[in-house]
């Protein structure tokens, strides 16, 4: 198979974020180009010129398409002739300012590789949504943990009808790196994250409970219908929650939990998922995420390994290994698969294909919006002392 | 050390209920004489006289002691000299009957070893505490649980302080066993469980979430403030709830989790606690209960196994374990140390010592009352759409 | 069902050792117990009369029965009347003395349950083989890890042909207590089982290896052709083996590992068996013994649960089990199912029937004998560079 | 940093091997390229020169760079300007074509990146180190787990004294992947590997117990003595074993094992090690290789996770790190450590450094060596009876 059919040649990348102390950044450039289908090509790394120049020879990127910013990187790269123009983005930047860099590509008609949470807020997101709608673009938001070989084998047993009807989605994403007042210690990561002028309304519930609620959704497609959540702010002196717990009401009846945490003594990326049907359960763990437990009342608990050639993989599980079963493959590796399946579209639209936002196996702008419609509501039925609030969102996909 | 100090001699045990068919008298009988502290002498293992006798030769009741009913077993042990009669009942019927037996056991002065919940309903479980606080008598409530050494072990370092504050306790009593109607088919376990008029007013919250709540309590002995639940009943025909989550707020401001599951495919008898304190984290699993990690960031994570010679261990584990590590203790021996520490206050009470109900090593009839109230405000919270209600009793102790 | 049909009686035990300070005399006294189906009512628990009977109230025995010496219990008991007298005793002395208590319990015409390794030599247990085989009475060795109930499952799934031929059997033994030199400290349970005097050829190998060695044979049943053993004393000053592995040989082509460690830091009784079938492979451990892992190619890998309403469980592992699944049974379970194994032979002796010592559930004398046998011709083959030697001996059974 | 400092630019990678089918080949070229230190420009992906250009464009290989042939590619490159010129190869061939290639690659002054076992026999190593020794090219043989950072962590653990003196090395490396005579059914992998014409003298033992001997030797730096190999082919019509146990003498009279294994239903890429000091212990499994535990008598069982921020890190895990904690590394991060360490040593030498062959971060040309005299010594012993054959090899570095 050549690469990126019908374009037979690799997609060329540019990164905005990524500078010196950036760890995301970097993953995005591994897991864009780890399967040899993109090439890393501009950058604008850093806000200040001077920073984002320097850190260009880290990324092999060449002194002439080291932008001094995202406008000069869209402006440059609009200019040069098709054949070596970028065909896609990645935004690798504080929260608060992918909006306006997100539209601004959109609008200058490149693909977007957009973190998430996708904006500061839900007005920007929505906002962004009609933007990205009114063009053409391949626009993903990397909720990386939905490329796991296990997680899409999963949403399809799901949505096969493998595990029944199903009744209940329990989430964690339990961390402890902010079990401290890190930020008071300029410490870059923690800084923005609990700063609610960059990071938006939520802490804790922006930064990873929207990574466990995306992948019950994900994972289920189920819709859900109503959200009563509970945040706390445990370290002193911190401006946003670094602890909560969310209770969603599904629209078929069954009932959701979402806890996140940041403050817990030891815990490192522990994002866990059980889900329960009327015919099967489910048990996987982002942190061993070569396995995952089926279990079916009588029968042994089935733990079924990420491997390509077993009889009960399915294709969407299968697909996304790259590795016969044994050798573990791990976090760069699921990033990339989104990053995979959005070349895939990104190849389709330049052989004029049009995209459907409400159905992709990335992450899309619909999920975006939900995201940022998820933190409003748990940000706003906290405040409520927990009351029930609305969470279906129009675009919510299923 | 001779057995039962001052005492110097077995205790005389009766059971009541555990004829044919019966999973927990078994295990009250293992448990109660597994240290050879206790004989078993005496029953009324049915509630029908005839099946009461003909299950006497299965726990080597003499025939004479094989009682047809409570009533003829708390008269005629009353009656026989002292050196012969029994020193204690245990109680191990269908729920809606604990009260007038143990009211009637107290009554005539015998210790009593109660399963749980304590009683039908909260107003039962109040006048039976003043039932008993009126007498000199034991009385324990079988959460059995608080009986494995490492669950007391992370009651000892969080009480000395280990973990520092604690700010979240999250617990999950997770079974498939009810996932089909199986009461329907006539499953004697199934059948009383899921029956209101047997069973009270919950199902899964009052068969297994009181465990997992009243694990929370034990180990950290924070109050609680007030509850917000969500009950859910999945299964077809079924009268009671199958699962439910609770939040919990606590007065030192800490969240709670308590999630209860009887439908979810394939799960034993999952019941999981993570607690997290500002110094460290610890979790721990009953179904693999001989290690428990404690977690403090920078620091490896650290397996706590089961050891009663390593430094890390505290008098309350060390002392509640009878193999040295690697040798793995369960479900029995724990339930056995709930006996033990209620026959060290058996044998203190025949040395005149007066128990104090508030501060017992075993669950005292103080957790009986708190587990009762927190069926009552639970199922009354969810039948207010997760309204919040208060949940400190007036008896809970810290 | 009545005790120990048709006895319909409890069966009366005598204890040699397990004086103060005794491990495992405490735990012979509780597995024989566990059930209601034995009662301890007589001892000779210390060589030293006085401390044999100061320890007789820890256990509950009477004064009377309290023997000083073994030759005192045979004696006396042997003079009691037949309804008061013991049914069997249990050996839990060091093992040079194991031989001359057993030949004189036999003798006697008491049942004898006999901790392992059986003797001091195989010249002893060759010679007490003849001993019993020449009475009626019921012999039992205590290789306890055979009283698991997935063990048993493993067995009759093995017999059955389920796992097809067997190819390989790997067993491991570890544990680190005698990592440094405990026996110039008077560590007790150290000092004899490092004094060749008391322990015999072999140290490690003798007191682990033999239980390694035995469950493998247990499990499969493969007869074994010859042994390559490599014996290794790493701490400075020790008498015997403190850590060795042995290759060995199978009649029916499989080969085997044995690897017993005393001195692996932190590492508890890990005892652990992998089994290579042409049609499947199962892994156990005894430090999570509740859970056995089976594998077929293309499959999901098995968890097997000790469910004894499981679908997957034969009557071996079934009837083996006091619990329903996730609550967990361990270690005096186990060696409580070796007890109840030789009490339904006892039960059988009393009503006339001939015990087939080849052919039993529980470990019996010819796997003594074979314990003996591992044991000599690991040391031989050590000794010779790791030599290949027979360890086929004619008493094998399979 | 720059990208190969002092180089500043990426290198330049040509493929051998690799063509459509091969599992191997498109490992290589992901974990060389996975840091964007290097780029893959040119290949010889198949002995068909067809079928190479035609697999060229699947890895974005340029027309006029897919050669026909190796001597093609090497001649070809070699008439490139120097700053097109590869600067080295990466050979994915079977066994048996290794040598010559690596031969001719080394005489045409490419350095180059092997895939383990490094030749054919033991004869042709020798030959090949002889080339290397003459030469200044870097010579890597990428026996990939070295490159896992708690392997890397383990090894620097073992060199600073951590663990004290090494007493016992336990390995395994069980498959189950030719329980069945796959090469009867012309699977592409499986018939090379079963081939003795293509693989050499051993099956399992070349492709497998290399890597677990070479694990073993690498953490620890233990020089060997003399090894006693057992070998065994179970599945019918093999030719080569598939199955067998080395035991080890080491010099300073540790201990070690290698077990390994193709026909173990179920099993994947389970390679294990357990390592004993004196001062502690060690055990480390690839399928999981984000964690390690430490065990030390008397404290808790330590997880060490695969932490760079970790106190507990030293230098040599932490810098083999790409993630924090949590977000799990695998199989392609690891291998591709092993070509960021040769990395490092080809920017060197392109600034006139010399290479220490005997002492290198990556596995070099005296691992190959070495592995192949192992190869030879275990089929050699196992034709023995078992035989002790010397181990040490003049090259092997400690």
């Amino acid at each position: 198979m050549a690469l990126n059919e019908p374009l037979n040649r690799k997609l060329r990348m540019a990164l905005i974020g990524g500078g010196a102390g950036s760890f995301i950044g970097r993953v995005h450039s591994i897991a864009a180009c780890l399967d040899n289908r993109a090439e890393l090509v501009a950058g604008a790394l850093s806000s200040n010129p001077e920073r984002s120049k320097a850190s260009a020879p880290d990324y092999g990127i060449d002194e002439s398409r080291a932008y001094g910013s995202y406008e000069a990187l869209l402006d440059g790269e609009s200019k040069l002739p098709e054949d070596q123009r970028i065909d896609f983005v990645s935004i690798a930047t504080p929260n608060h300012t992918h909006f306006e860099i997100a539209r601004a590509a959109v609008e200058a008609g490149f693909n977007v590789m957009c973190d998430k949470p996708m904006t500061f807020d839900l007005g920007q997101a929505e906002s962004l949504m009609e933007t990205v709608e009114n063009s053409d673009v391949v626009f993903a938001v990397t909720h990386n943990y939905t490329g796991y070989p296990l997680v899409r084998q999963a949403r399809e047993m799901i949505a096969s009808g493998e595990l029944g009807e199903i009744n209940a989605i329990r989430t964690q994403y339990i961390q402890g790196w902010l079990r401290t007042q890190l930020e008071a210690e300029d410490q870059k990561q923690a800084a923005w994250r609990t700063d609610p002028t960059k990071s938006g309304a939520a802490g804790a519930f922006g930064d990873i409970a929207t990574h466990a609620y995306n992948l019950g959704r994900y994972m289920t497609s189920e819709l859900p219908e109503s959200v009563s959540c509970h945040l706390k702010t445990f370290v002193e002196g911190r401006k946003l929650d670094d602890y909560g717990t969310a209770v969603i009401r599904y629209q078929n009846g069954a009932l959701g939990t979402v806890t996140a945490s940041q403050i817990s003594h030891g815990r490192e990326n522990d994002l866990e998922i059980e889900i329960d049907g009327t015919k099967g359960s489910l048990r996987w763990r982002q942190e061993n995420p070569n396995e995952m437990i089926y279990r079916q009342n009588g029968k042994a608990h089935q733990i079924y390994t990420r491997d390509p050639n077993a009889a009960y993989m399915n294709d969407s599980g299968a697909n996304a290994c790259r590795l016969p079963s044994g050798h573990p493959e791990a976090f760069f590796e699921a990033f990339s698969n989104v990053y995979a399946s959005a070349f895939d579209a990104m190849a389709a639209r330049s052989a004029g294909q049009k995209i459907d936002n409400s159905n992709t196996v990335y992450p899309n702008i619909c999920d975006g919006v939900e995201g940022m419609y998820f933190i409003q509501q748990c940000v706003a039925s906290s405040r409520a002392d927990a009351a029930w609030l609305p969470l279906k969102h129009a675009v919510a996909r299923c």
